[in-house]
């Protein structure tokens, strides 16, 4: 009944200081190679320049890398523009220095304040009269204030390239969230003596980030969720002031971050005796999670043709709905991870009708909601990689029932 | 030459359990004098409903309060609209418990995948065919997909409505700002003895951070910034495994989240001896900063006109630039602070030459860096009453010469 007690030495240590130059030299060796992949887009579309806006983006291309939510209030700064043989980094004077030193080979030009008063200058800085411009992460008022100020360089809606690319996943990147995962793995074994009937969601969670941020990351990848008894119910809710009481369940939905790259995991603990019910929705989540889970690796350990991210939904969703849940299951299955929480590829009842990409590393998260009552999520990071034959689970905590 | 050495106890306590439904009922009775304003403009401007994509709107609008960074992940949940007579809250499967419990009185509809499926119809249900949309904060992708999907509803741009009315601050939201601002105050206080040489930026950072998220705080308003020496020129650099070294500067930026309400307060203390440049540069720069306030003070104290944020600004600037260090003050003197950390009004040298609204709260804070050797930067969070007749500094740690 108790299932497993994991311990923190069950799993890989964490990363030691000789991994930051290893990686950052392994990414800057990667960057044209990344960045090639951008040039050939804009060959094949007969368009000059690249304009990027995300975050991830930036550091994935360029080398320049914001703290965790810093572009809320970084202004124009790692913004950057890709042409056919120059990269150039926006940065104004609180960044330009760190621009400088991150983006090797760059050219930083300073942008205080209004991007549309050098855009001109800027398209032509690089030869650029067509440019493609992310358009679901530029605002609109941006987009029109650019197509004003320069009514001669064109603007060319594009969507996802940088996204599409960074979905396949490097080696030392598949490095990185292996080694988030196991932060998080042992940052939750050495959390479980301390859960205890009467404390409360929002000291479990404060404890499990204590953990993960003492134990090898350099941060959350987002906020933990700790959920308790009928709070479950609620896939993405805050942890509160809510005590744990006997007989309920706990959820845990969090991830670490190493060197920018991330994990994801989530796990509901019995606290005390379980009741069946709970139990017996465990049960079904975890048959949905092998489910999904089986038809990758059907495909990886055989090398036949990659499953689309709905095809993933499907099987999980299936098993869920075979039960009667099926309206008890709303989100989606799982998401691609990496430099961001969430990014391609999508598992998903409306994920693209095409096959995944490999190897890519994404969430597989069942879960089943039963409002005012009670919440089941299991919740892994599968590592999908055709040419390795093999699909594999990066998060290593065991997925059974764990009794605390 | 040591200054003030300040103890936690120097500042006012924390926020207890009751404040909390205190502010969420003040916040509740507030909330229909908010939706008059954006209301009185839709009338104002012939439009029929606004569409408000931010977090921060949502929150002040309607209660439904997405965790810091949350939006990244939520799909459309959150963004709302308000018509003449109701208030729409967009929720996909994970939200809409949440949604329904803290927005009270918004009609929760869910919206799982493509906004632009339920554009026309969710327009109708409101009886909108002008609708004005936040042309800063959605997405040219978005704009246009909700062009095509309702060619009958009219998308009109505008810029900062909600913005425009967070600036000024109601009673219990400076009460939030305060208590953030003791919080900080505190939490530094009690990390000056743990400050020594040979102690790393990230050890520090990290210590400021537990005692800012176990002294009150919600959680930090962004992540901590601790640069030591050379580093401390990065106006915005992250905190390494540099160690600290005798006859340096270690400089502290970083901020406290008391029910949404942010702090912000930016400190350089002087490690063991201090150099004579050093000191030099922070009286520079404490001037700088007393002239900027010294302005607004006299507005407020008098009662006169309000300065404007260029005017606050050119105050400080000017005393940096007569010292020949212009060139060393790049980025702008402040910015207001509530629910974001940054968000209007401006001081800069690009503000509008406006008055400053009352009751406001905004951070001033010079700063100069010189490249490869130091960085000086203060930053005290001034509440401007001129109805009070006052300005008030509400981050109470001393800026004057702290030696550690």
């Amino acid at each position: 009944m108790t299932g497993t007690r994991p311990s923190p030495a069950d799993f890989a240590p964490p990363p030691v200081a000789a991994d930051l130059p290893r990686w950052a030299d392994t990414d800057a060796a990667a960057r044209p190679t990344r960045l090639g992949r951008i040039r050939a887009r804009l060959a094949a579309d007969g368009l000059d320049a690249y304009f990027g806006v995300r975050p991830e983006s930036s550091r994935y291309l360029t080398g320049f890398a914001l703290r965790d939510g810093e572009d809320r209030v970084s202004g124009q700064s790692g913004r950057f523009i890709v042409s056919g043989d120059e990269v150039v980094v926006l940065a104004d004077t609180r960044y330009t220095i760190q621009a400088t030193r991150e983006a090797r080979g760059a050219r930083v030009e300073a942008v205080t304040y209004d991007l549309a008063t050098r855009w001109a200058e800027l398209a032509a800085s690089v030869g650029a009269r067509k440019v493609a411009v992310e358009a679901a992460f530029v605002s609109h008022a941006l987009w029109r204030g650019l197509e004003a100020a320069a009514p001669d360089v064109e603007l060319v809606p594009v969507d996802g390239w940088v996204e599409a690319d960074r979905a396949t996943k490097e080696l030392a990147e598949v490095e990185r969230i292996r080694a988030a995962c196991a932060v998080g793995d042992r940052a939750l074994a050495a959390l479980l003596p301390e859960i205890r009937v009467g404390i409360t969601e929002a000291e479990l969670a404060w404890r499990l980030e204590v953990l993960i941020r003492t134990g090898g990351a350099e941060g959350l990848a987002f906020d933990v969720a700790c959920l308790a008894g009928p709070a479950a119910a609620l896939p993405h809710g805050s942890p509160g002031a809510r005590p744990v009481l006997d007989g309920e369940v706990i959820l845990f939905d969090f991830g670490a971050r190493v060197d920018g790259y991330r994990s994801d995991m989530t796990r509901t603990l019995f606290v005390g005796e379980p009741r069946q019910r709970d139990l017996d929705l465990h049960a079904l989540v975890a048959d949905a999670q092998r489910a999904a889970i089986a038809v990758v690796e059907a495909s990886a350990v055989t090398g036949g043709p990659a499953p689309s991210g709905r095809a993933v939904d499907a099987a999980a969703r299936d098993v869920i709905a075979a039960a009667g849940m099926g309206d008890r299951f709303g989100h989606g299955t799982g998401h691609g991870i990496g430099l961001a929480t969430h990014e391609a590829p999508s598992l998903s009842r409306v994920a693209p009708e095409v096959p995944l990409p490999s190897p890519t590393v994404f969430s597989v998260e069942p879960g089943v909601y039963v409002e005012g009552e009670t919440g089941i999520r299991i919740e892994d990071l599968v590592l999908f990689d055709v040419g390795a034959r093999r699909a594999e689970r990066l998060t290593r905590f065991p997925s059974g029932v764990v009794v605390v």
